[in-house]
């Protein structure tokens, strides 16, 4: 079953903004074992609309298109569709309603320019929108291979995803026709890619055309992406996760949309412990990113950002002959510092980083990308190093990754 | 004059990658005046792609191709250009030569594959890849409007847009027909778009159709584009900018890619001050942007994430006082934070944050999105607050560009 996707608006052509709805619409498609087979941004022009809108359900069982719904006179898609369907437009005294109780709350008066979003073409249904004015449109066209579906959706994407989440994943799974599909993702970190395949080869006896296993990697891990279609999907998907968790559990910190971060916050909450961070080369990110978490006040005590080494020896007790003899970047440093803020900030676990992210700094000793990381807690104190790369800003994510890392696998030693 | 944009890949078609070319190319050109009129993305698959290369080459006469040229049967741009164009494929030999010498200076042998790499479309020019293997194309095709230009880029962004920038932008610049365009982009920050608007009402005596002027708003500011066509471009540019220098000259830190924490830095800098950062609300987020920027090692000295008021009072000097009387998201529990930090870790500047980000924390008089934030100097302490949003994440930003203003603004007031 083929599905296009149409994003519209102006701002998106001109590159004022990155369209992530295509992307997002076009992944939960995949997930469902619906094939996206073209993604096409036009702007607020009819006859460009009109032309993509056409070639889209010539080409889709599954047509979504987003954008071009608000209430001013540069939002066709409404009249575009009507037009081309030849389904005249009519008010939809709900939709009426609803919106002048959604001003009313906020005690105001409904612009007279928002009523244009009431109306509905013709054989189609609305959807009031819970969180904005535009309403969500459904409707249906003949296709080759059976009743072809449309879905139109505001172009916000957090209006478009509660959309597509609460309504339409369920109509478009329910379609005659459509495959039965099951995903998991296991998120993996501080495995490379080709280490993980490696591990994992035997998953091949696993897998044929109907289950499948896709390894997906980036800054922060390797997700792995399960899909199972037709008969038996549930337990073949099951099995394969089975395999997976039994080779590569070390590695495993979560499923779906989980975060690294929160995990490691799971980890301490469940043992009752606190964490600090003293931080050099990633300069604050590390606490950011667990601070980021909701409800992370229990758990993370605070942390030191020790760029200057005046702050690594007087903050952080860091001795100058450490400093001196084996530098700022190493793993004694790295060890005092961690050992440091914990004794400083009195948590139970103290994380350091220390390294040259670049672009400048690097030494023919210590290039740019040398990186130590350090832990301290009542168990033990040590430090691991790695070799990042040149880039700064990917430096910090890769760095502030790995010590989040080492954190989680040194909270499984505790009970 | 219209251009259309192709970016080929199954990747982003099944949202694996969200697709940032394709904007990217769409801004570039726009800046230039030329229209972007369509994006599209296709995969890995030679009927839809030879389909969208038609359509898009009929609708354009500029042409921006991305992906599709690796070493892999899944490539299959060139292949489907030569049979579009009916022009066959021959090997360069300049190309083999420079591939096998970036394998060699790596101390590998080309592998086979990459010399399909090598293969060039007749009639088109081939320009080699200084980062990577996949070249670039140039082409020229027959249009109604005069002679349409084609290129063909890797789709890796970084290769893609250092081929854009040195050598296709001079040459789509230099088409027959291409507009003569001029463009600045202001940074703006402290200032909301509707009072922005308000307070440049009066550039509209220097806009017309052929000088323009956008708001763009993001979490980090307002940025304002202005945009001149034609004859006396330059100078009507110039008139627009100096009239908003004029008016708006308080809230504008920088133009073009400059970020608010570079900003500051230069102004650290300028003055020969440092600043440390005593963070609670933002948990290390203001500590990781100042460091993001190369260099900063210079003018940042450390900071403090307070994130327990144990933190806050033992590290800071925060007096168990203000915490009882005033609560830890008050004026003065911010004031007596950036004195601590300043005192603590013996920098010129110290900067705070305290606030209640959500989702969880808030009160009846305090709730979510109430934020406070000071500064401490030998000038004087003050602190100012500010109503954030419901979402943790925003708020976060927010609060961090906030605090770096407050700290923009207070070096004014220094040499």
């Amino acid at each position: 079953m083929r599905a296009t996707v149409l994003t519209i608006g102006d701002e998106l052509l001109i590159g004022q903004i990155v369209d992530t709805n295509a992307a997002w619409i076009g992944e939960r498609l995949t997930v469902m074992g619906i094939r996206p087979i073209r993604l096409e941004t036009v702007g607020d022009e009819q006859v460009q609309m009109r032309e993509a809108l056409a070639r889209a359900m010539r080409d889709g069982r599954v047509t979504v298109v987003t954008g071009g719904l608000g209430p001013t006179h540069d939002d066709l898609t409404r009249e575009v569709v009507a037009s081309l369907f030849n389904a005249p437009l009519r008010e939809d005294p709900a939709l009426v309603e609803g919106m002048r109780r959604r001003f009313e709350r906020r005690g105001m008066q409904m612009p007279a320019s928002n009523r244009v979003q009431a109306l509905v073409p013709d054989g189609f249904e609305a959807i009031p929108n819970p969180v904005g004015t535009a309403p969500a449109l459904v409707g249906s066209y003949p296709h080759p291979q059976g009743d072809g579906l449309i879905v139109l959706l505001p172009g916000v994407p957090y209006e478009m995803q509660a959309f597509m989440q609460d309504h339409m994943l369920g109509r478009i799974a329910a379609m005659d026709g459509a495959p039965e599909v099951l995903q998991r993702t296991l998120l993996t970190v501080g495995i490379s890619e080709s280490a993980l395949a490696d591990l994992l080869d035997g998953a091949k006896a696993y897998l044929h055309p109907e289950t499948s296993l896709a390894f997906l990697p980036n800054l922060r891990g390797v997700r792995l992406r399960l899909t199972a279609v037709g008969p038996d999907a549930a337990s073949r998907l099951e099995d394969l996760a089975t395999f997976i968790h039994a080779r590569a559990e070390k590695w495993i910190y979560g499923e779906g949309q989980d975060t690294l971060e929160a995990a490691v916050g799971r980890l301490l909450k469940e043992r009752n412990l606190t964490v600090a961070t003293a931080e050099s080369c990633t300069g604050g990110f590390v606490a950011h990113r667990l601070t980021d978490v909701p409800g992370s006040s229990e758990w993370v005590i605070g942390g030191v950002v020790a760029y200057a080494n005046s702050v690594k020896q007087q903050q952080l007790g860091v001795r100058s002959e450490t400093l001196g003899t084996f530098g700022a970047v190493s793993r004694q440093t790295a060890c005092e510092m961690a050992d440091g803020v914990r004794r400083l900030l009195g948590s139970d676990v103290g994380i350091s980083t220390t390294g040259i992210m670049g672009p400048g700094g690097g030494s023919e000793g210590k290039p740019v990308g040398t990186f130590w990381m350090g832990i301290s807690s009542s168990k033990r104190t040590v430090a691991v190093d790695m070799a990042l790369g040149m880039d700064r800003i990917r430096n910090k994510e890769r760095a502030s990754t790995a010590v989040l890392d080492l954190l989680r696998r040194e909270l499984q030693h505790f009970g």
